[in-house]
């Protein structure tokens, strides 16, 4: 047993090379240039016998908005991720959650108990920053709308959504011309004339949110159901509507002269017409030739829709009425069907919308404050007047267009509810009529608390309404699935 | 053929109930109210004769940066994807374009040429908004490197890749020192002292962008191959190497006593030890936990990872260290695996990317002006040193280490040419530099040049060692598939 016994090194099987490297090599490989490295630092050092000063510049230079913001948008994502995820549980939509959150985080409930810990989290010099980035979710949100309405699904029901949706609409544009009248000697601005006022009211009383109505379908299963397409069908129409009257307003709101207005409300009208009798035909041949090529690998689509929706946005911006304009009418004039829009559209929606749309939410909350209403109990019944005018303006409006269309009382009256959902749609326009001085902070605080409610409102009294209808059998066709929905995902939040 | 012949309606075989609506009514139900409305606006009108006033304050509100960014956003998207679709026609990584681009939109090209285009398309009231959303495109990068950066990777030839690349990093980091000894007197800022601005230039001299590099080797076909994975694992260790030694040198830059940067060093290893040793098993086990319980719906992880990568990257720049080494570093303990975590990386990594990472790259362009340079012969040959010892550097020390430690020649001069790529991560080095007065704009426009100039000749140095390696056939097996690779898709770029 003696060093006979020693087996052979196994012969090297594989021909891969193996490392020749020793520990010593290495060691000597890296310690020689390190050693000639500090040779090298002393001499430098001595030769160049500078005063060590601290670079004292630096400081400021990485200090600024990047470690505000960093701090901001972890707290402001995961507080409405987190409101989200409650609202969820308890059967709301999700934006609820986030709206609210954004409204707490403001002079509501953070600002009240504790002001420092708002104006630490939220300083002033970060407000450009977070407003743009809000901005920009809320365009990309606004372009998703737009490309989510689709026009085509109006087709088997347009005539009734086209009749409810109007009909709809006009009555509570009706309610807030109404109110207008009381409310403009105590809340209105001074030095905004009755006529923008009560237009920018009425046309906020009659606001309907497609995605959120979509998102609220979805959940109840209604989506591919009569109910549900024409609940669709009419909001798609309630937000066209909605989006021009905005303008108008708008452009009566900003311009002095009516003759700016009307120049505004043509150009504006031009522009639209552009978008849908040039740019959408020519989209779509572009969509057509890049499908034929073969699918672009990489971001391409995605930036090409991005810069698209920003250029539009900066052109209704620079007409006068508002950016969200143009994202939405991009949106309409994308062509759809094309997979890589399809994944482009899902990118942005999964991405730049829980990204950033909190931010909006935030820049919201931080304008409303509820603490100003606290004390006034003049207020708070002007309060209680808008909630009710938007209600019954637009759920009474809607039921009862809905009945004289043809609607069972309670598919009407499930419609209707429907149709009281505002959601963001409702505090982008309360927030441009903020920017633009036609509401101020007290109003703005009131129709804040109205979106929330009516939002809030719509699902439980969906819930209700369907769980009788079950009972009473008069319209129980009304769950009735369609052959083919042709309803795409909802735009969600 | 009287009326006896009129064929009798045909009765309504499917249950749907029937519009009743007749045009009539449509009209007197939209009329109707509006005709009270506009009533109601008259009366208003009437009553509250207020002067019809423009809404002043409202003109400037909309504006502001908005519609700035709104220009300069596209504008820039569109010019570096045509950039990048360039140089992928052309054989080079898109990255090259797009840096190039950043470069041809500051003041070299467009600045020089039209100096009213350029401090329009990005006048000084913007800087603040695309800087940061600049930032936020950088942090979500380098969290993607950091998740990209597969440590398991490394066990296969790992003592080798460790081996060459401290040895490869050596000798750039001495070219380095060297280059600072004879460039001190004339191109560092004032009041910067010796020690900090040669480790600067010495860092900045041996670093190794691994993302570019994994999007080469993916374009050559080398991925997976034993000379890419070997380059992959050296470029892997050579980052977190540079961003240590970058972490010590912004410590050093930055506080003015020796202790203070002792203390910035021990906190950055501090809390580079409680993410690995503390937050990568949490993280470990949340996900393990959200896995068990089912995938979760909607962005809630893409959410958690982008507010993760926010704290972690604010922690890093309290600490006086750079807050792109958080957001690496959070994505290096990041738990990898989970579907949920792919498709969050993938969002990230196909919206924030591409949306975000090219104003990055235009705010380095708008920093460096060859124009500078133009007239300067001197400037020009201290140019020539810079990239030359570059090369030299990193190429040669790269090569001489792999040769040493037992490969081939035309694979140590393969993987010599593969560890020159510098892309984005130079970048990111040489703008900290700035930030931090340790360069001058003059050095600083240097070093773009030399990281462009390397990043590009990167792909056609490759391109030609394989080719001639084809004909000699002295290590033919360097092209041999590995069977397992467990080499992810590239971050790209």
């Amino acid at each position: 047993m003696g060093t006979a016994d020693r087996p052979t090194p196994p012969p090297a099987a594989t021909p891969r090379p193996r490392p020749r490297l020793a520990t010593p090599i290495t060691v000597a490989l890296v310690l020689l240039p390190l050693a000639l490295l500090l040779g090298v630092l002393r001499l430098g050092s001595a030769l160049y016998e500078a005063p060590a000063a601290a670079v004292s510049a630096a400081a400021g230079h990485t200090g600024g908005a990047l470690p505000r913001l960093l701090l901001a948008l972890p707290v402001v994502l995961l507080a409405c991720r987190a409101g989200a995820a409650l609202c969820r549980r308890i059967g709301q939509p999700p934006v609820v959650g986030e709206i609210a959150v954004g409204v707490l985080l403001g002079p509501t409930l953070l600002g009240a108990v504790c002001p420092q810990a708002q104006s630490w989290l939220f300083p002033a010099q970060l407000a450009p920053c977070t407003d743009i980035l809000g901005q920009l979710g809320l365009l990309s949100f606004m372009f998703l709308v737009g490309l989510e309405l689709d026009l085509k699904a109006l087709r088997g029901s347009g005539r009734t959504a086209v009749a409810v949706s109007q009909a709809g609409m006009v009555v509570p544009l009706l309610c807030g011309a109404l109110l207008a009248l009381g409310m403009y000697p105590s809340l209105a601005p001074d030095g905004v004339a009755y006529l923008p006022f009560a237009l920018f009211l009425a046309v906020s009383m009659s606001i309907t949110a497609f995605p959120v109505l979509a998102r609220i379908l979805a959940d109840k299963g209604l989506t591919g159901t009569r109910l549900g397409t024409l609940a669709l069908a009419c909001a798609a129409v309630d937000d066209v509507t909605a989006w021009c009257l905005l303008a108008l307003v708008v452009a009566v709101g900003q311009s002095g002269s009516p003759l700016d207005a009307l120049w505004t409300a043509l150009l504006t009208v031009g522009f639209a017409a552009l978008m849908l009798t040039v740019v959408r035909p020519l989209l779509a041949r572009l969509a057509a030739r890049a499908a034929r090529r073969g699918a672009p690998r990489g971001p391409g689509v995605l930036i090409a829709l991005f810069a698209g929706l920003c250029l539009a946005a900066l052109v209704t911006d620079r007409i006068g009425v508002h950016a969200v304009f143009g994202a939405f009418l991009f949106g309409v004039v994308t062509p759809r069907g094309s997979i890589e829009v399809e994944r482009a559209a899902e990118r942005l929606h999964s991405v730049a919308v829980p990204l950033l749309l909190p931010l909006f939410f935030v820049h919201t909350g931080l304008r409303a404050d509820f603490g100003v209403l606290g004390a006034d109990a003049s207020a708070w019944l002007w309060c209680g007047a808008v909630l009710a005018a938007a209600v019954l303006g637009k759920w009474g409006g809607s039921t009862a267009a809905a009945r004289l269309s043809g609607q069972g009382p309670r598919d009407a009256l499930s419609l209707g509810a429907l149709m009281n959902c505002r959601g963001v749609t409702e505090l982008v326009v309360i927030n441009i009529g903020l920017d633009l001085g036609l509401i101020g902070p007290e109003l703005f605080t009131m129709l804040v608390l109205m979106a929330l409610a009516t939002t809030a409102m719509t699902a439980p009294a969906v819930s209700a309404l369907l769980r009788r209808r079950g009972g009473d059998g008069h319209d129980g066709h009304g769950a009735e699935r369609l052959p083919d929905p042709e309803l795409r995902t909802p735009v969600g939040v």
